[in-house]
């Protein structure tokens, strides 16, 4: 339908895919997907197409990052690229999309998605965005939350509440990061399900929860928007958004909003948390390796080589009696990790950043 | 004294060290020894001339090897460069130089000498060069033995016999490669040497020597010579080379011959046969790694970086979690190995070889 829009959120620091990822490229810039020519962003876009239409899309990046998120996703007009002037987390995000959209349809629905996410089976997604914003319709704050494959202690949880129509079921809580054992005990129960950071809404739902919950942060909003009809957007938003409280739209709005839905999701999802993950998404030989072509892998099982370096595709790589590492070539910085370390390259990250290497990061 | 030359043997496929060896840049020409600026051919070179000056140095090498020779080691004249035609191993090569500088020297004593050695006392290396000489000049085929330090499977040994005067031994036998106990043995029993492939005699003794064992090789060489006294060396050369028996001067001639003497020697010296070999002879840091400049190294030890591109020195090495292993970049090909299989380079070599990949060969 023409009235529901998409806000993908491309902000994102990515230092978790060091060296590939760099303040002026994150994540989301990365083809670290199935198709190792298509950002996840790209691909975020492409696989909403069927149900909304880039004209309907808008992207939330930093400003720095406007001109990346244009050269990866060309089809989005460039005035729906909304870019923050400084990061204040998810609530503001959110809810400045949410304003522009009131400005633009007053019954605008909203689909709010993560941009560097991977998703392997699009039409199921597309199923559950569906449900979601039939519940968003109805006057809920939905939410998709992913049937849990394994205790995962490094996502927040949504506990399922009563059933309501559409697939969906009430909300009972949203549950922070559990510990090992309360994440089995999560996977056992079947009442809990991975929060993957996607809300869909009526535009005016969000602004109400928002004015509700979050008062500062409606002025907030409200001064930005009354300049915005001015045509005075830009030096609203440079003058009032560093001031506008930095927290989450789950904290902030979601746990406090008492009719949130959530709709279960099981459609391959991944969030590509690290160089692991793009290991397990890569193609692999029957070794486990994810290699470039023509590379030569003796005694080597389920090793990944990434080669970024503008001579890419040029290089040989032979890897002889290694197992389960990760290497990754850049132009200016190689890195060499243990697929189970995988989440200690913010040590590199760190160890440069006090080192004043600006331009490694 | 005047009448002391050097032939240098620098010929060598170096298939060990590659990516960074190739068929055209084979091992002498690698900086593997401490100083990573210079040429093991160059170092080579530089170490004798307190005793042999580069004008009485010459250099054997392959006919596709003369030009890069001559840049490792620009001070050698030209016409000192002794290109074969086709590799016909160490005898006809010797016995090359040998007639060659008989020719120009008829009193000349000769040290032949590898091209691709890393020795860490120089002077100490003098020192029992110059007995060597001294044995030869005493009408011996003399040969330096190196003390071994450890049970060496890899290696020739040569069985010390009766003492003669220089702090010369005379040489009981050559023993081929051993296996593992009769390495050991070896080592405790304190009467054999490492044979390190030096060769130290006058060069009309060579010339009989050779004459008597291998009577084909010298027919051969006789033809080259008299060719070379009309200038016509190089017809001579093309036309008899490739037909010279194969075969080592050990075999042909040390082992056949009755007044051979060893010098042992106890210098510092390593072939650099392997990267393991030239792991133990780079610069480390406290945790045994040996890396570029600006490397990071998390929990990561005992680890070899070679960065042989051409861009080589802007690029950041970060090491997170993994020991013991060996990466070297090229412009072309990135090698991972471990250093404990670094024997199985080979094993890419030959695959890269029966791709047909000549470019990376």
């Amino acid at each position: 339908m023409s009235n529901i829009y998409a806000v993908i959120m491309a902000g994102g620091a990515g230092t978790r895919f060091w060296p590939a990822s760099r303040a002026k490229t994150p994540k989301q810039f990365l083809p670290l997907g199935a198709d190792p020519s298509e950002p996840l962003l790209a691909a975020t876009v492409r696989r909403l197409r069927p149900l909304i239409p880039p004209e309907r899309v808008y992207v939330a990046t930093g400003e720095a990052l406007v001109e990346a998120t244009s050269r990866a996703a060309p089809e989005i007009p460039r005035g729906q690229i909304l870019a923050e002037p400084v990061p204040r987390n998810t609530a503001p995000c959110v809810g400045w999309a949410t304003a522009t959209l009131l400005r633009r349809d007053p019954d605008a629905v909203i689909a709010v998605l993560p941009s560097d996410h991977f998703i392997s089976d699009e039409a199921e997604f597309l199923r559950v965005v569906e449900k979601a914003l039939g519940v968003a319709r109805s006057g809920y704050l939905g939410t998709v939350g992913i049937v849990p494959l394994r205790p995962e202690t490094g996502y927040g949880y949504i506990e399922v509440g009563e059933p309501l129509s559409f697939g969906a079921f009430k909300v009972s809580r949203f549950v922070e990061k559990p510990d090992r054992a309360r994440a089995e005990e999560y996977v056992r129960g079947g009442k809990h399900l991975w929060n993957a950071g996607m809300f869909f809404f009526q535009a005016r739902t969000m602004a109400r929860a928002i004015e509700a919950h979050l008062p500062d942060l409606w002025r907030g909003l409200e001064e930005i928007d009354r300049a915005a009809r001015r045509g005075e957007e830009r030096r609203a938003l440079d003058a009032v958004f560093p001031g506008l409280p930095s927290v989450s739209l789950d904290h902030g709005v979601m746990e406090k909003a008492t009719a949130v839905a959530v709709v279960p999701g099981d459609f391959g999802w991944n969030d590509v948390g690290s160089w692991e993950s793009a290991w397990e998404l890569a193609a692999k030989d029957d070794a486990g390796n994810a290699l470039p072509d023509d590379a030569v892998a003796v005694d080597a099982t389920g090793n990944f080589v990434c080669d970024r370096t503008t001579s890419g595709g040029k290089r040989v790589y032979a890897l002889v009696g290694v197992s389960n590492v990760i290497l990754v070539e850049t132009d200016d910085a190689v890195l060499l990790i243990p697929r189970d370390r995988a989440q200690d390259v913010r040590a590199v990250v760190d160890r440069l950043k006090s080192r004043g290497d600006k331009g490694r990061l």
